[in-house]
């Protein structure tokens, strides 16, 4: 499966997020070369940044890197289903294709909710690839928010 | 008018922002005490960050500030309508009132297009106020845009 490396590399990133106590989400942001410009975990927490979702950190990594505001051609893998921030922020950096893992009806906002790319007002669609890794990716939330329920009920 | 003060403010981030050649949007985030925490215009040019709108860059900073993912009881004040990333960015902070200018049909994702803050998904809805200082909104992004035409043109 062409896409298993890159959402590999995401998912490390999730690990390594859960284990900073941070809601385990990871993204990696591919160039056109195929070479990896910037990989990520959420650190909302640890940076005090509602923004700070593992696509977020990636997008404005590799574009303060690219010194551009658009990353034609790039594709980005993030292992849950961007909400509707980042899926605004997605079709700004004209990123090329989205692959995603889980699907998040609580607070996706690519096949749920606001679904960013699904209205006439948005300026770039990216193509969308989701299911890829869904299953580690959901076992990593759920591992992840059943023990922050153990620990809230000590 | 009680907001005139506030959204005077955002109007000069707003004229700062045109100076730089930065799309005329400014923003000013005010505590529950009435205190100025951040101001801000749009810097996605300057920081090649498509993310640098004028409502992110004061959401980071007063999180950053307060050392906090939320910010409950702070009023947002922005001279154009919010786009879908700075709306979910507002419902995650928590914010409590959104004071906006000028409408944004084009781009804006609170009264258009995506409608961050109208799906049951929406974990946090604001107090939305709209049309403060808007004909001084509008006024500016139409000079500046239309600046921006002339000099293609050349």
């Amino acid at each position: 499966m062409r896409f298993a490396p890159h959402m590999d590399t995401a998912l490390e990133e999730a690990q390594a997020a859960a284990a900073r106590g941070e809601v385990p989400v990871g993204a990696v942001l591919v160039a056109p070369s195929g070479q990896v410009v910037a990989r990520a975990g959420n650190r909302t927490r640890e940076l005090s940044d509602p923004s700070a979702h593992a696509e977020m950190l990636v997008i404005r990594a590799a574009c303060a890197a690219a010194a551009s505001e658009r990353l034609p051609g790039h594709v980005l893998y993030v292992t849950l289903e961007p909400c509707a921030m980042c899926a605004a922020a997605i079709a700004a950096a004209r990123i090329a294709r989205v692959v995603y893992g889980a699907a998040d009806p609580k607070s996706g906002g690519v096949a749920h909710g606001a679904r960013v790319f699904s209205h006439p007002q948005a300026h770039h669609v990216p193509e969308v690839i989701d299911g890829i890794g869904a299953a580690a990716s959901e076992a990593l939330l759920k591992g992840f928010f059943a023990a922050r329920r153990d620990l809230s009920s000590d």
